[in-house]
């Protein structure tokens, strides 16, 4: 991508920053324990329910953060930004809480719930095709057309330190921590981690992870560039994007390593913590606690790890059938 | 059943006594909110999320406080119960955690991941016949043979005051309600909550709810005495029991009333809680929530309502079929 990697203009204090920003608006979310986690990964594993954060996802913390910095004259203008998964709900809701108008750039192809779901909260959905080209294109037209500001969905300074907050919580809730684990996509929330931990708790290791067949971030950071991600086949479908410049620079810097994880364990490690834990998790959202679950985690036995759980928007409409099947058989 | 209800032994001395004796046992659930549900019930809505105690359920404490109160002798000849439900697997825990052996009978037909689950935590499953004779005369018989002290799943002091600590932090967490609800099976966890709230938070209304089709609690106290339950037809299979003589008694007194919800509203309720929350609750436990959603709670309109999640051990195995042949079909 470029041989000067952008300069990291955020630390610490831009993350404390945020979680002040935050507090009126953000659910403090709990942080779990699970004894049979912990016997399977042979760790204390501490898990951030971020899967119980607003709009489901600790999407909502670095929408927020953004939201709430700009100025009146940006807020007249209204945000925009291009996604089809949680940061497209989670910038709608900024923008009603805010009070600032949200528009959202969507491949058609997107699910018609996800589309049902932002323009629920109260966004204008603008189409695209389901291209990178078309996707920008779209975005680039609307900020001419508009004056709409853009909140990147993890390639933006206010967004990373939003993502920050939900380590600087885990922090401070769980006590020490000898490693920090979150998943890695776009790298928003691994970057923000990482700015997080290396200024309140030095000493953690930070581990992120991604899917076997979507370790664009591991090879990126082996090369020393960014390689794109090429539409990867996995169910972690949070984790298919590549580093931006931005977290690719944050990462180069604080990351020890990535692990990975499969597919198949990934779907076990995410029904480990449906039955054990009784919270809904995504898969992309399982693919740290896998790893654990799997020992692909050098150096965590009898240690303290703390994990993000990022998210829990999992389509149940096939699920709920299956069950109501089973259970109104019988009839009223 | 009788003219002369027991006396009620004990109060919010018993149940603070048991918050302390719980401390390093159970887990403090977090206390959580969410918009959607409170937009449809048009109240500000607490949930206590038991499903995310011990063995998923507000069970543990009540089978937690009682194993600990046991003499150096009660200890050497350990517990018994009956259940097919979260007792079983609470009281196997507690046992296993305190050192006491636990021995549970079961019906032949409860599930056998039901049994695999109460026997993982450590307890001897001893099978049944599905009839109330049945099962009383086994754990009769068991008593005699072993000298195991009972527990019976809610009609015992120890056990409803244990039930009654998850009201205590309810109350905590949550300051001042105008409305505590739980779901009514037997009855441990309201009579529990009836204690906790009188002493705690006595302006409180205390409300029960039954699925319409169990509803013999709410008759029981129309009439003034124990009617059975006949094998009612519901999802809500944690709430097919009907009272016990102790837990008539406290209910008698304290309770305001008992509302009800239907098949499809607990259903609809259940998935609400999912889909909104990315909390797995089960039926039962969705019982109060199906009430407050349809609007069958007089009185608490603009007011601030608690409710205890009771639970999460639904068997998702059907679900993940559903989900994997969608997911895993492209094959890896």
């Amino acid at each position: 991508m470029s041989d000067h990697p952008p300069e990291i203009p955020i630390g610490i204090e831009d993350v404390r920053e945020a979680a002040r920003r935050l507090e009126p608006w953000a659910h403090r979310t709990p942080v779990m324990t699970c004894s049979a986690i912990d016997r399977r990964a042979g760790a204390s594993v501490f898990l951030k329910c971020e899967n119980l954060q607003r709009v489901g996802a600790f999407k909502f913390r670095g929408a927020m953060n953004a939201v709430l910095q700009l100025s009146e004259e940006e807020r007249r203008r209204g945000v925009v930004t291009h996604s089809s998964g949680n940061h497209a709900q989670a910038l709608a809701l900024a923008g009603r809480l805010a009070g600032v108008p949200a528009c959202v750039v969507m491949p058609r192809t997107a699910p018609a719930v996800k589309r049902a779901a932002t323009e629920g909260y109260g966004a204008r959905v603008v189409p695209c095709e389901p291209t990178v080209e078309d996707r920008e294109r779209t975005v680039d037209r609307l900020v001419e057309e508009h004056g709409y500001v853009l909140v990147h969905p993890f390639n933006d300074w206010r967004v990373i330190a939003g993502a920050g907050t939900a380590a600087l919580e885990l922090i401070e809730q769980a006590g020490p921590l000898d490693a920090i684990m979150a998943p890695v996509g776009g790298g928003g929330l691994m970057a923000g981690t990482c700015l997080a931990a290396s200024g309140a708790m030095p000493e953690a290791r930070l581990v992120g992870a991604e899917p076997g067949r979507a370790d664009d971030a591991r090879r990126s950071l082996q090369v020393g560039s960014i390689l794109p991600s090429d539409d990867p086949k996995t169910v972690a479908d949070g984790l298919r994007t590549s580093l931006g410049p931005r977290t690719f620079a944050v990462l180069s810097r604080h990351l020890e390593r990535i692990v990975t994880a499969e597919e198949p364990e990934i779907l076990e490690a995410m029904r480990f913590v449906w039955e054990r834990m009784n919270l809904i998790v995504e898969p992309s959202c399982a693919v740290p606690v896998a790893a654990l679950l799997v020992g692909r985690v050098p150096g965590v036995e009898g240690r303290r790890v703390g994990v993000i759980l990022t998210g829990g928007n999992v389509d149940l409409d096939p699920m709920f059938r299956a069950l109501a099947d089973r259970w109104l058989g019988d009839g009223p």
